[in-house]
């Protein structure tokens, strides 16, 4: 079910996807569009709103975002892991992801490639360095645009460990009375 | 207390580091050791197992790592949620970190830098590339020893959310069975 949201100023998309979830990255050139999923990533910076991630070189993806320079990271929930898995272990050189698993492609603010209506939050990124591209498939992208459900306020995100398990994101919990001030902040 | 350990093969530390759990880094040159804590992390490769991280030029622990170019990713568990708090918020310019919150500094197998031996899992890891250190803070470490507790399979590791929040693990959900084989393996 497509979900209703709410803009997130860029520089607290740390709040999502520090914590490690699995993300579904969907791409598109003029011929196709696609989706993949994720999960080396990391924040790299504020503002800009960076986030760097490894997308091997073998998948479909890859040659798309090269060539185009955006993607969006969609952030999944615990509902969506049939999904998951299924994007994860098919390639789009042979199906249409977005058909073959029911998911609904959205109209972007500021990028082109399509965001997942279903997933929790959605990351449009523009790609901002390719230095380590050629040597570790790593790509350094720009968060341009974010938007995240109006509910509930912790998802249950998908963290992968290895061998087809996941973890589940558990419970919440605060320890503000022991941080200085000037590192409080970009929360959820 | 300390933690019984086992040797863990380095290409699995994925299974550990990649669903984003906040990690304390130690380090040590010839004058002083000190610890910090760390969550903008992401794995690279399995072989060499490679994780790429920011540390912040404003650290303490950036000018060690940096000249030494060795470090210890620590794995804390809830139960540290306090100290690794209190690490994240006062200075190893200040303070001898080990004391001050009464973790025991063990001897690593590969590095200069000690293990913290109350770690649910400790990976060892020397600098592989620093070409991005300049301009992001981001070095790439190629991890090369890692052992990792006898028990709990599943940690209930601490990932952070932002303003002095954390998300615990929660439950293991496996989806193996819809899995192409050639991608499983590497699991705890």
């Amino acid at each position: 079910m497509a979900r209703a949201k709410v803009d997130l100023p860029v520089h607290r998309i740390r709040a999502y996807l520090e914590p490690g979830p699995i993300v579904l990255v969907s791409s598109a050139d003029k011929d196709s569009r696609n989706i993949m999923t994720m999960g080396w990533h990391t924040v790299m910076e504020f503002s800009p709103s960076l986030v760097g991630c490894v997308i091997a070189g073998g998948n479909h993806s890859f040659d798309i975002i090269r060539a185009t320079g955006e993607c969006v990271l969609n952030l999944p929930t615990s509902d969506l892991i049939d999904q998951v898995v299924g994007i994860g272990n098919t390639s789009g050189a042979d199906i249409d992801k977005f058909a073959e698993f029911g998911l609904t492609a959205e109209e972007s603010e500021k990028v082109a490639p399509p965001r997942i209506a279903e997933c929790y939050a959605n990351f449009e990124c523009r790609l901002h360095d390719d230095v380590l591209v050629d040597r570790y498939n790593f790509f350094i992208f720009e968060v341009v645009n974010a938007v995240v459900a109006k509910s509930p306020k912790n998802p249950e995100t998908l963290h992968y460990t290895g061998d087809g398990e996941f973890v589940l994101a558990g419970k919440t919990v605060s320890r503000r009375r022991l941080f200085r001030p000037g590192l409080l902040g970009n929360g959820r």
